[in-house]
């Protein structure tokens, strides 16, 4: 990555170049292929490259997304985000130049005992009325959710992203991994959506070139954590009832996803979104059985329990 | 129905029959029978009874709710509820007591020729800080949603309702059928949720016991509007296809409830609510496959032709 150029063209280059990276390490876990559609924004600008794999030989569903978008905020979609990026002021004609730019990734293996994971850097920044900058953050992270827990896949996710973390800064990973297990908490249901991981927003209190490195860092770090807990989970043998209990854990994803998940809220409510790649994260199949409560002492409670008191999963 | 006793005693006593009759109505089409799950409301005060049933003969999940609960609202339920519901004036503590009283039901048939369904009828009163009454109305309605559109289900199923509706005001019907389009519009997909039926709230413009009739006579227009239906398709032969565009919808079904029905936000949001009652609603399964279209002049195609452009279905 060359460091002569702004720091927005390099989280584009960052963010093409690990989508083809993430996307052949995916491909090398089974025999099917992803397939590209790549769309612009009409009326506003930009566009981006979904890559999408269903009904695979590993993964039932996974996309990997990428976006550079570019345009003009409309007043509402300030003020939902001024709730969480305080920063950000609002030009004289209540409108805000903005450009935003970042990979998402969702990727829901068939096999109970695979983990469902998700990715997601970005980085945003505004422009005062006279064209010079204004405000800009990166936010993002990794997560894990797991239908069958495997502590020592929890480790191994959450192990390497500490130390990708801690390569730079040893404060950010007990900060990011906390605000993980807060910011995927379902609150009707008392329970996160998975075992956590790290989640930022706002992220700009360092200089932008060094931040853009700890996420390259984040980014280096996801294949390691991921593919080999698919490759030792996929061709598990299970039973339909644990196929069962999978389906209604992705219900739990569903609600997270449709009713807390703020990019996805913020999302669906902009004016000439992209409705399809928001909810690709959205699983090929979930279930929902009227108060399904699994036996006391089951791998399914054990589960639970973790998802209601989250744990330290590294020192 | 004695007319000797107050309105939300007549309406509990309506809803707790109807209950009976319907869930009665529904058993006599398979071999499944319904359970039922009566629940209390702890700190505040009320319950209900839900009768389930899952994985039945002819339907693979259906929910038939009341519930009838009184208490305190809190400031922010309060605030959510003036947005809808201009009459509600806040006591000089800033709390509000009410009573709420309902039947909620969801019908999921595994056929995907057999469409699902969806009631809801409940009135709610609240009163001043000396006891005397201060505001009330009703509100609810009954809708369709079938993945494949047979006319002469959607004809039968609003010639009822607007039958039961005429009896009373002629004016309602047409009022009630387009509120149920608005309503049930899935804005990010720009589709309505199904065909449609009959939508209210508010509703206190005539006398509380008139209203309470129009009710009955809705709620008297359900079985004869639903039954014949699922009898003619519970059986009908389908593929694997029509199963996996059944499950699509079953996924829009989904979004509608999470991201938009306010009854669904107000509960959740709601402290003391009951989840499990709430989120009833949701199908046994569903799915979400990225970016599909169905064939144009298909059947498929059809449907969501109509769910685009809503249709008059009875003079």
């Amino acid at each position: 990555m060359s460091e002569d150029l702004s720091i927005p063209v390099q989280m584009e280059n960052l963010v093409r170049r690990k989508q083809k990276e993430i996307v052949e390490g995916l491909e090398s876990l089974g025999t099917s292929k992803f397939k590209a559609d790549t769309w612009v924004r009409g009326e506003t600008g930009g566009g981006g490259t979904s890559m999408v794999l269903q009904e695979g030989t590993t993964f039932e569903k996974a996309g990997v997304n990428v976006s550079a978008v570019y345009g003009s905020l409309p007043p509402q979609a300030i003020a939902r985000m001024k709730a969480d990026h305080k920063t950000l002021v609002t030009n004289g004609d209540g409108s805000l130049k903005f450009f935003a730019c970042g990979l998402s990734l969702v990727i829901h293996p068939y096999n109970p005992h695979a983990p469902t994971t998700h990715l997601n850097y970005r980085f945003f920044e505004t422009w005062n009325e006279d064209g010079t900058p204004q405000t800009w953050w990166f936010g993002g992270g990794a997560d894990l959710t797991p239908s069958y827990l495997y502590e020592e896949d929890a480790k191994l996710f959450h192990q390497n992203h500490k130390d990708a973390l801690d390569k730079y800064d040893k404060s950010l990973y007990p900060e990011f991994k906390k605000w993980c297990d807060d910011y995927f908490y379902i609150k009707h249901r008392g329970e996160t959506r998975g075992i956590g991981g790290i989640f930022f927003d706002d992220f700009n209190t360092k200089p932008a070139e060094e931040i853009l490195k700890i996420v390259e860092s984040c980014f280096d770090a996801f294949l390691p954590s991921y593919l080999p807990i698919v490759a030792r989970r996929k061709d598990m043998p299970f039973t339909e009832e644990e196929k069962k209990w999978q389906q209604l854990r992705r219900g739990r994803y569903v609600e997270f996803n449709l009713i807390l998940d703020r990019g996805t809220q913020f999302g669906l409510q902009t004016p000439g979104s992209r409705v399809e790649s928001i909810l690709m994260s959205l699983p090929l199949t979930a279930s929902w059985m009227y108060d399904h409560h699994p036996e006391e002492g089951s791998r399914e409670d054990k589960l639970l329990k973790v998802l209601k008191n989250p744990i330290e999963w590294v020192e």
